[in-house]
């Protein structure tokens, strides 16, 4: 094995790659699923009747038993452009010929291949929903601890107006409910058997040909299916949503990155990365990798789509390039997972940079809050330039926009009231509730 | 208005671009569309008391008479980086001062560019659905009206085996049905308002301003919704919900070019292209825009992706990635059906050139279904080897496989028997039947 | 025509698109071109002895005068998937039959249209290069004025160690003069003729068709050449420049992005975008433009390269996908450049928050540039583990660096003399220099 | 280590992956190059005075001496987010303390890190230059041998007039031999050190920075460049040559596979790939994997081009993406010009095919040489329209195109003469030469 890519590397595989995820991919993982259905198909052809029920037994046994490493399938895995012919070859070296005989019986290659990989993806899913929701799970506190802590909300990256720590905590986790959901939708359209035969209508299997089907797909916990080959949109399906959880981790690392700037220090992580000559470093690793890993997802994902041209019942170059694609993905959304856990367990919030950044530019972040309480009193277009023109007095300093316009107006608006207005007022204390009450729900099967 | 874009060009319009479409593309339709909602934005505000109700009225009135060609508009565009503030400046200056006051109260500029964009993506969603299901109608008549017509079904760019070639129409068909589950499941996440002011509180509407969200909502006929100016989950799972469609549609037009092969010539198209120098020539220009778009959009759907990582409450670069991508999606996808509805309109199928390929090469086609046969009356191994030489002879020529066959085991298979196995038997028949039934469904609302 | 493209529409026109690059993208400078082509091709048919002399001088002519609005080919353009046939059939409309027989002759449609885009790609190239040139100049200009200016460096997102402002503005400006190199190799294998005939070998032409395509390539100053209809290499290499620019300058956006946010504020821009309802926003108008154009065209050079697979002698697939997005790249490149010189010339430099920003976390930026003025009094190591005992205290703080240092070495580090020595010591002077007499060079013709 | 990506697994190894190309890529292979950098950076720093000589020796010595397994480092690279602190960590380890404290002097880890890749870089260049002349040799014996073998040339998937096989092959050299010249021209802008410190200015190494820059990169025979941290045009450069080289194969591997269609079977390939149950099938393994990397770095280096937009002087997340994608598109192309050269020594021509396709529906392919042959006798016009309504006649069946213009216009032509004066007519002959002279010169340096 080499270690071309950092997902298999050793140097980079506590950074970049993931151990538990890696027990689904990978050489090991995908020859196991493979003897794993084809000793089921067996087993399924034998309960419609197909094969002789010990002969099934006898193979899905020495599926179940063969020590098969990846280097032995790796010639004819070469010379055919896909392990299974291999695979089935070795697997039949291990049983009687009178048994042998029965092995791979009607399928093609790409039963097998996709069949396994959508075994894999299945305890993938299993992983990616147990760590979105401790994900979730984290946001929903930060979200609850931090409702009343007040800081400038910012667009076009310029302070904008004031907002609580909290309702931005629940906005990074808002989607990744959704994201759950969209989990279980897709999840009945990609636990699929794929069970079609050499051109998609399993005719080798004769009459018997759907039962198989739905022997085999019962068998493994899956539905059955009419065959897919080239048809990808299930599998495409499963990427866009790697790619839109990865994308949604990766806005949250850039938040982060934005936060904990030095200039900023809104947020900082105890778990940073050092620097051998700047002792002063401290680098949000986990923050870089999310936005890396959401671009990189970004990135393949197009491929994904590229792929679905694949011409007839079964196209050699659009099926290889999945294989090139789609185990990145899965393993980087693993990856990502990770880091979002981890930076959130070392996150520390500094409430009272955020309340010193609000204070930058003698207060003109409360512009907007500033005309719509002097609009009670006046015209509001009055009151939009009056502010105005004390917002370019303040700018230029060295005076307090609230002072400005006392000075200008008479009336005197306190900074903590407007502040309470702000953390409290608006929509922000139903749309929080809405969003933690959802967060406590249990996922969907 | 320039024609960079071939979407936009008077030369390509017929070609790549689509009328009905672009109705709901382009300036006149956002213009619209944001006028809308900033007239139903101040109903709605009257309706829970934030407004008096005639200057509501007054502004609702306004912006639905109000002509303003987007060249008005241009210069303010370019100097905010976003439409709205010259828009509304437009519609403030088309009311009395003591009305033109309330004129977009409280909302921020993305507030009514999204919402528009989502009214406009909705009228595209009607259309989108209603040219996929003329499309799901042509398919299912070509799938049923063939079921019985005989073709070779290739894998990896070479024969395989003999199939139908409606069984290869249902498999066009299927993953459009998938198509249409997936636009139900996506819709009530897409057609959301977005409404939450500068930082995504809505604070400006104060106690108000959950009740203004969800009115407005009932008024333009969307779900209510926290803001998500910067979760653009809604806006990706559409783009790739596109490019899957275009997708989908690439994989059949690529088919049907190879189909169409000088070579091949199973189908023709009726409406082919004409060369000025090369008489004979048809070209299926339908197919090669099904599969252009289908690229097109697979290169588009990844920019999307990367769009999401968007600092903060609104993010300048990111948000503006998406006003360069979303459009030209919606609009190939329009395309693309238009193409995949003309070519079907206009497609002659040639069963005589596809009885005739399967002929070629001494029906070395037949050596799977040959093997299958012969193992009714010999061990399989013994037939699989029996036959494997036949081919070399079949393949070395000039001897037909059958007759190889039969003078090396005493067997005669007869291939109009072969024939009719492949084409009904398997589960040809049963997944046909499925595919048919649900095309029959109606889309689901 | 439609505005569904940013680049076409009159509202984001003068935001996003560029009236000067538009002269050569678009119907009109497409018909004009190929109008040209057809013209001189007729003209170089007559030098060689091919064509009658007076027919080619009234073909020529015809050409140059013909009024032929993009909507007359509409249809054909849509019927023949190319607009070739139409645009010929006009020009004979517009000769005697006699003369209009030898319209176009031998020639096919890629060779118009392939040599019109190269026409039109020369007069673009034309245009980066001046604007090129002039953010160059600005760029060298900023770097010379703020030679001596400090700010902190800063490496993954935060504060690393102090440099000159005008070594940053260095650094985006020396990748941009390999841009300039770049193009001059490029340039002699893009600005080649394509005449080649219906499947690359000129056959029509005879024997004299290779001197036929000398002399055309002379008449239009391009370089003569052997077909490359499916030999998409030059054009991609254009597209490969085109997104290498764009995103050095969305690297440069998102430098300004980050320096000009509100709690960094070294940098601003006095043409910044306003906000309706927050009067103290300034948004980073252009900055935000060159981020976006930067990941756009990042997104569409990647299809550029995927339409390189175009089968046999011409793609209608391939082809017709890079119709729609070279243009678009071209003309991405065009504003990305424009926006850098608007940037430029509206950009105010704050070297009082530079200096402030370094001031802040009680001068830990100077941690490794203590270490190595102590390690000239103590050994390496020593210096080492002293100062980063001192940045810990530092950063918890509230005393200085320097006089923690003091305090625990007896060493008194001049605070004025650390920093001198980081902005004229190192490599800074000899790599500015250097930096600044290539930019200072005339670019390659 | 992992087996994620098929260009590290076991099982694909053979099929996807390359041995000569893994001795410059992955853990092993980045190690030895970051020790060799460390090591010659001692040296350089001694040369020029600013480390005793002896350790700089010292340092030298052990680095090339140093054992040191990835899984070593990989907690030091997860928790810095780079391999480097724990690799000087580690070399440290190995010497006597105060020869110790000079290793790693003043530089920063991206110097070691992107020094080392470029030394890789170099040694991969020269593996595809080998191997790229062996595909250049290949085709330009294609070239030569089938100049005079008959085929169809196709466009838009028909078939369009007759060409030779060998003007095809040499339309594929062609555009490789212009990869060898921008290969040259990139050359010198990548193999730059990369020795720059902490912020780019290498301030740490004092007025002697710029020397020992230059002095490293003597010994490393690369040359000395100012820092490029956030300048990746260098590398994106690469990558689009690598993306560019691949999709030049992929077109060939396109055309070989539509070319060997068991309708068209032109060429076939002795080593094509089995299928375990369909004992006919050859499938054309190598073209298909040469297609699928086309598209697979098509879609990689987009990326590429994304990771470009990397904030100030160093950035955590895009340098990150870098080392997602880079080495995949490295090894990528060194496998597509492995298949190219094992399709080619497999490569098996049928000229017996090709002339029977030409013969298909009765010789319309003639059509265009035809009128231009008819054109000598008649006006144009009237040949066109005369051979026009033959070809529809010819198309409708039985006769052949030349008798039927035999018979409506009196004249013979000739097939032989027609297709012989396809072959060498026209451009052939001189473009032909022309590109086999420049094949045949040896690569610039």
């Amino acid at each position: 094995m080499f270690s071309i890519s950092p997902f298999d590397s050793a140097l980079y595989r506590q950074l970049l790659s993931d151990k538990e995820a890696a027990a689904f991919l990978g050489d090991e993982a995908q020859i196991a699923a493979m003897l794993k259905v084809e000793g089921e198909l067996a087993l399924a052809q034998a309960d419609c009747g197909l094969l002789p029920p010990d002969a099934a037994a006898a193979i899905a046994r020495a599926a179940a038993g063969l020590a098969l490493p990846a280097i032995k399938l790796a010639a004819g895995t070469a010379s055919a452009g896909v392990p299974v012919p291999a695979l089935v070859k070795a697997l039949k070296q291990a049983l009687p010929a009178e048994q042998a005989r029965w092995v791979h019986f009607g399928a093609t290659s790409q039963d097998i291949v996709d069949t396994a990989l959508v075994l894999n993806c299945r305890a993938l899913l299993a992983l990616y929903e147990e760590r979105l929701g401790r994900v979730v799970a984290s946001l929903a506190g930060l979200a609850r601890e931090h409702r009343h802590t007040p800081m400038a909300g910012r667009t076009r990256s310029q302070q904008a107006a004031p907002m609580s720590f909290g309702f931005k905590a629940a906005g990074w986790l808002a989607p990744l409910l959704r994201q759950r959901q969209r989990l279980a939708e897709l999840r009945p359209r990609l636990l699929r058997v794929q069970l079609a035969g050499a051109v998609g209508t399993l005719a080798a299997m004769g009459e018997r040909a759907d039962r198989v089907n739905r022997r085999l797909a019962e068998r493994l916990q899956l539905a059955p299916a009419p065959g897919w080959h080239t048809q990808r949109d299930s599998l495409v399906e499963l990427a866009d949503w790697l790619a839109m959880t990865t994308g949604l981790l990766g806005k949250v690392g850039q938040d982060w990155l934005w936060l904990s700037q030095t200039e900023v220090a809104e947020i900082g992580f105890s778990n940073g990365g050092g620097s051998s000559t700047m002792p002063q470093k401290c680098n949000p690793v986990n923050a870089e990798i999310m936005v890396a890993l959401a671009r990189h997802n970004a990135g393949l994902v197009g491929q994904m789509h590229q792929a679905m041209v694949q011409e007839h019942e079964r196209s050699g170059s659009g099926w290889t390039q999945e294989w090139l694609v789609l185990p990145a993905m899965l393993m980087g959304t693993a990856v990502a997972l990770h880091h979002a856990r981890e930076a959130l367990a070392h996150l520390r919030v500094n409430p009272e940079h955020m309340q010193a950044n609000l204070a930058l530019h003698n207060g003109v972040i409360y512009a907007e809050a500033a005309t719509f309480a002097l609009a009670a009193q006046m015209p509001r277009d009055q009151a939009a330039t009056l502010v105005s023109a004390a917002c370019q007095e303040a700018l230029a300093g060295p005076r307090h926009l609230l002072e400005i316009i006392h000075e200008r107006s008479g009336i005197r608006l306190e900074l903590a009231s407007l502040q309470r207005q702000l953390l409290d007022g608006g929509a922000t204390a139903p749309w929080l509730e809405a969003i933690l009450a959802e967060a406590a729900q249990p996922p969907l099967a």
